[in-house]
């Protein structure tokens, strides 16, 4: 059997503001040729198919149309879980309709024990889950399981009471797993939370399985070990990715199992760059660099510009600056403000509108963006700003 | 061709904050009857699926429900629009794989121009839909489509070029259309907005169709004739549906159109009481009643009580107390004050929790319930109130 794995598309992901989903469909596009072009028997994306428990409008419309040029044109079965961005149980809506078309999406416990089985492969799809989930499924008390690691087993082993001895076994789940391979790895922000059963999970649990296609943490570099890999995010969502190769792995598990990275390429690469301000303005440097609106720009500046706007000026060079930070010298070695930050405390249109569209998953309509104006303008002039 | 014809599900609704889920399920495990007695080839939902555009975890986990049983279970096709209520949008995830199963979901005007062909009638779904829909999907200007009286000869010519002479024409839609049957019939508050395209629409413009099955208004009385049928509600939503009989029709259109209203009968009715507030505590009044939890209560007293807690009182005996209004004599004849928020105002965690779900779909959890509480438990100390 032959896969393709992916995972961690965050579709409707933003970064600090800018939209992410023209990205996301440049390396959807590149995921779909790969699988066309490697013949693949199905595709796993083993976690955080969306960004947020109630995606935006525009990203269910998305997401929707990705699998539906995945499954329903291209034919390709689909072996996706529900990550911890996911809301499980929105996104069991239609579940047994897909099913049908072989686009088979775990979210819950129950769902993992039932193993989809192929002419050679049982597919296991383990779906994010935290111990409250454990506690109900296996009817346990809190301190007979208090984190992961103390489901797991349970899990692992009802699983392996149905292992057919003639076939591979595969799983595809959504955990920070921790092996020899990645212990000593520098985690993105994702993953560095230990609380609520998110700690690591041990990779010893999943010792008898072909291959473990997981999702979580976003640098395909921090696998566990060589059978149990992250393929990554298809695209880069932090800074810290800035110069990570985001890809697929094209996974073979007849025979002996053979691993494949296939680098994807973004469309707008995501540039961290540092220095004076003088220099970041100089042509000098700046012809050297992606032409504006080719990439997104993090930029960490290490002096304090006298310009009263930088943002501004470097936006006029730049394009797209998804990030401006000072790296100066303080008390105690590098400190670094978010300037974003203070921007961001300036603007209160901006701080509702973010504020609603987090909440609803809608962005303000014009009547609502209106209302918003002329109350923070009537309340600045009751607050004599104005 | 034989249909179950309803509509306005509201799946999630609420009645002043009493859930009304178990009432829905009621109402459609005999309307589930009824489509399998009557050996039905099809069941249309003439629109408002959810109650609201981000439905609850458990709203959206009652419609898969209720879907998978008719469809993917019974075998019905289901023939379906999307309701002012719904969000179309998010309605559409899923729809291509619900199509191969005959769920058909509606929920674009492209979508209504696409009839659904059986052997002996055409079916064409049509949503609801604002002007500027309209205006986008046939180009036009604002002042060439200001109202969809002025949108729908578009969409109905466009749906008439593709009338095949031997079939019957079915329509589905969710609208307040208006004709000689229900000009003057006392509306829902559903119904008395008028702002952005929700007047009216004539009755005049589906002239050409052998039934017309709307959703929207929640009394199956408002029916504009007798070939242009509301199904109503199957569950009581509102005081002023208190004394509607619920139910579904059954419509035949092979030869003469003919339609049968079968009713639904709820589990707890909604119960409107009137009196003097010593009347309704009297025994020999309460005894008269169905008991205690058996009913939902409205609940109009038409005197000031004595008691400082008169709900109390009066929940001990009828249980759940959906609308507490005083009908009192003042300056000029009736007035009503709803008790309703006044109580509500007083509870700030109700409030916060109510908004919250409002806002995000979702309940607050154990943990964020016990923030609010410690919260406003430290502003009132603050503020001096405890």
């Amino acid at each position: 059997m032959k896969l393709l794995h992916t995972a961690d598309w965050h579709i409707g992901k933003q970064l600090n503001g800018f939209d992410l989903l023209e990205e996301q469909w440049h390396a959807f596009t590149q995921i779909r040729e790969i699988a066309k072009m490697e013949k693949v028997d199905g595709i796993i994306i083993a976690g955080d198919l969306f960004d947020r428990a109630i995606p935006s409008v525009s990203a269910v419309k998305a997401l929707n149309e990705m699998f539906y040029l995945l499954n329903m044109e291209d034919g390709f079965p689909i072996y996706a879980v529900s990550g911890n961005h996911d809301s499980a149980q929105r996104l069991q809506f239609g579940g047994e309709w897909f099913e049908r078309q072989h686009l088979h999406l775990a979210t819950t416990i129950a769902d993992a024990l039932k193993p989809i089985e192929t002419d050679t492969t049982q597919v296991f799809l383990l779906p994010f889950f935290d111990p409250i989930d454990a506690r109900i499924y296996f009817e346990k008390e809190p301190d007979e399981i208090r984190t992961i690691n103390d489901a797991m087993p349970l899990v692992i082993n009802e699983m392996a009471t149905q292992f057919h001895p003639e076939k591979h076994q595969l799983l595809v789940t959504h955990f920070h797993v921790q092996g020899e391979g990645n212990e000593a790895y520098e985690l993105t922000s994702e993953t560095t939370s230990t609380v609520g059963g998110l700690s690591a999970v041990s990779a010893s649990h999943f010792q008898l399985f072909d291959y473990v296609a997981l999702g979580h943490l976003h640098l395909y570099q921090a696998s566990p070990n060589h059978k149990m890999r992250y393929s990554g995010s298809p695209v880069k969502f932090n800074t810290k990715e800035a110069k990570n190769q985001k890809g697929v792995y094209i996974v073979e598990l007849d025979g002996e199992l053979t691993t494949r990275f296939i680098p994807i390429q973004p469309k707008k690469d995501l540039i961290v760059l540092k220095g004076t301000y003088e220099e970041l303005c100089s042509s000098e440097f700046y012809t050297q660099q992606p032409a504006k609106g080719s990439a997104f720009f993090s930029i960490k500046l290490t002096n304090r510009p006298l310009d009263q706007n930088p943002r501004q000026r470097l936006s006029e060079i730049y394009g797209d600056i998804v990030e401006l930070h000072y790296l100066l010298e303080k008390t105690s070695g590098d400190m670094e403000i978010q300037h974003m930050r203070k921007r961001t405390a300036l603007n209160e249109e901006e701080m509702i509108a973010t504020f609603y569209e987090e909440m609803t998953g809608q962005a303000l309509s014009d009547r609502q963006q209106e209302w918003t104006e002329e109350t923070l303008i009537s309340l600045r002039k009751e607050g004599g700003q104005s």
